[in-house]
């Protein structure tokens, strides 16, 4: 068995500090690099970069919708060709940071309110991967399991890895329950080691009625603003290290 | 003899329309392309890197400061890591529109204030031929005639080619006369004819006091926003062929 | 009978000119300025409320969504909270310039997608009556005629204005046709005309099935950046007053 | 003997926070208040300016450069003119928000960039304070002692506070060691302490060559993002009243 531990990393912003992403860039495998959009700024960016590689991590693009004031995470209405065109710019811009410190772009996964349109809109979706797949064929796009994002993926071409989020709350199809729910966030870190170990070892998740559904995942997510995440993702590599789980990124194409 | 025409295009910004780059493209040889900074966007870059491309048009990387507003023409103070890291950042961003439409990128050339503060300030003229280098090293990089960014990128082992403006006034030391100054544009149609015969033929230009300099450019900028000037680029062009002048793109390395 | 003539005003940004003001504020009767977030800046701000004095006309605030690039015809989506707050910085910024013109704020439309949302989300629409509430008490709420908008500046107790438009396809419900529709916007000035006459003098408009619904407008809206648009205005306000209908602003309480 | 204690707060910005103003609201007692430009957004606004009303603090407007990347730090070369309208601008909004929770605007402080240009340029000085008179005639202007702008302050009628820092090292012109500096900043509370006293007693205070120059200062800055600033106030005000200073507001015309 194997997992790869992803995380947004590189969301700081100017004077604005976000996370604490050298210490995260210890226990992760795969980090998640914002590219300017919804987070992250050119300075940000060279640094993440540079850092990520230092680590020997797996260095994505973290596209997202153009809005630091919402963090990304308003929707804001655009059409397919713009959401395709937002996309290219943001990969093209973190690549050129990749390309400075000579380390691969491994793969691109949306940010925020863009990652949960593509979803379930198949059209968003299709102009996401048409972006990675035309800027960036070798790169693994990341998307919900389940999601019309994964579909698209792999309609045109594309590796792509099925995503589950260690803390957050499942419904019973598979989508995660909205942050503005109770109980949308796992805090207690038993309920977040059960959570993974459902995924991993079992490829089931308990959904907030109770129920066991399937899920596949290559790739876990935990949140680089979340309290206390690096002592989360240290203990739960140890605890699945222990069960003979091997954590280390995904291979690219 | 030889010369390139330019001109900054691509400059609309969402609803806003800016020149009329159409018609330019019929008549430059050089496209200089806004990358999101002082204008354009991922919308405007894509549609503009096309058609650059179905005109048979070098295509040209245009970084600026990150000013909508100022239209990058106000100066903002920014270390040269801070400028390095924002060309960078980018000419990443059009290379990818690049990549998507099948054509290489030929040239940068910085924008306005950033433009402006590269002919004189020899650390932040290094820090843009620095991101040239690293992320397009195969790119012309464009200057005014005698500037520090020429020195810089010639010094780096970069291919540079000077630029002289066809309808700006000159002082006596080569710079251009600042445009708050009455005369410091040509709007005669006669003056600026005389003002190109001068630079490609003579290799000299008239400056304000009435002397004549020394000038060897390569490319000849025109500016997209000016009044009629798609017939002054045309006019200036046949009267440049009529003397056996190629009038063509530059040659990258 | 009477009737007020506005339009959008003051949406240029920095280098970027739209529309032709000038010759708009000779026509029309209500201005309504954009603040800075979808449009317009503090510079043309400052200049468009002092031109629109000068002319004599209403001066309104025309609040939208943080978005230039996409001209605040994007839906972005926010809590009834943030919008309420969103509307009161923007008619802040505004009063402001009309405190140094020593002119009234007399009406407050929101713009573009805002407006929108603002005709059929009951929550939004009372959070933009309450910022006008709270921020201007004797300022006008411009709303779509029939909307959610106009209903919460009347239960709160503000003055409300309905507002057609002369140059837009209503379909039978009474909204307007998308922008996306094939005839969505009247371009013949016979069509316009009699879409003015039915709405002024028989307070009916034709939807697009062909159908007469009722129809009860305060103010006509001109879209200051379509096509002829001057001219449209000159000569519907003179075909109006032949027919003894007072053009002019409306009065404040 | 008098002191004001005051701070820039609400420079949050939409998910990033910066400081701890509630902590920080419980020592000083004047709060100057980010107005969106380089720092702050209508949302932390509003909630700012309630809780330093709910805290007894004068309540000021802190307007920047439009610059939140740069934190309003970096220079952006602007006519006069433009920066009478910036600030304009950004005193209406922050008005708005005053307003509708019923306290006064009591001050008025330019913010980083901005405030150390108008500390000698003083064209730029007049025209912030040509802005706060026009706008805000009561509000008491803030700026660096011996300032170009506390000149035009008091030129143009407005009342005005001389400002004198806590932790900052001074030259022997009087002006504050740039950041780029080692020692500009005072870590150590027996510095700051010792600075204090020679400022809020003496009239005095020590420059980096060891020299004692005059310094009549009405209002002491400590910065909100600094480490252990609430326990700093908190220990300064401690001393100051136990010496008799009165620590208070100032009080507006």
């Amino acid at each position: 068995m194997r997992i790869d531990l992803n995380a947004d990393v590189g969301e700081s912003f100017g004077h604005y500090i976000l996370g604490d992403d050298q210490a995260l860039f210890k226990v992760i495998t795969s980090a998640n690099i914002a590219c300017g959009f919804h987070a992250g700024d050119f300075t940000v960016m060279n640094k993440t970069v540079k850092a990520a590689k230092d680590n020997h991590l797996s260095v994505g693009a973290h596209p997202g919708f153009p809005d630091i004031q919402g963090f990304g995470r308003r929707n804001i209405s655009m059409s397919e060709t713009e959401v395709y065109e937002m996309v290219v710019y943001q990969i093209g811009a973190l690549q050129a940071f990749c390309h400075i410190h000579h380390v691969a772009l491994t793969h691109v996964k949306p940010h925020g309110a863009l990652y949960n349109i593509a979803a379930d809109d198949a059209t968003i979706a299709s102009a996401i991967a048409q972006a990675v797949f035309d800027i960036a064929p070798n790169a693994i796009l990341f998307g919900l399991c389940n999601s019309q994002l994964l579909v698209a993926g792999n309609n045109i071409g594309l590796k792509t890895a099925g995503e589950a989020f260690a803390d957050r709350k499942y419904d019973d199809t598979g989508r995660l329950v909205h942050r503005s729910h109770p109980n949308a966030v796992l805090t207690h870190f038993e309920d977040i080691e059960k959570q993974v170990e459902n995924i991993v070892m079992k490829k089931q998740v308990e959904t907030s009625s109770g129920k066991m559904i399937e899920i596949k995942a290559d790739t876990l997510c935990f949140h680089g603003d979340g309290k206390n995440v690096v002592e989360i993702v240290r203990k739960t590599r140890k605890i699945l290290e222990a069960k003979n789980v091997k954590v280390a990124p995904l291979e690219m194409v």
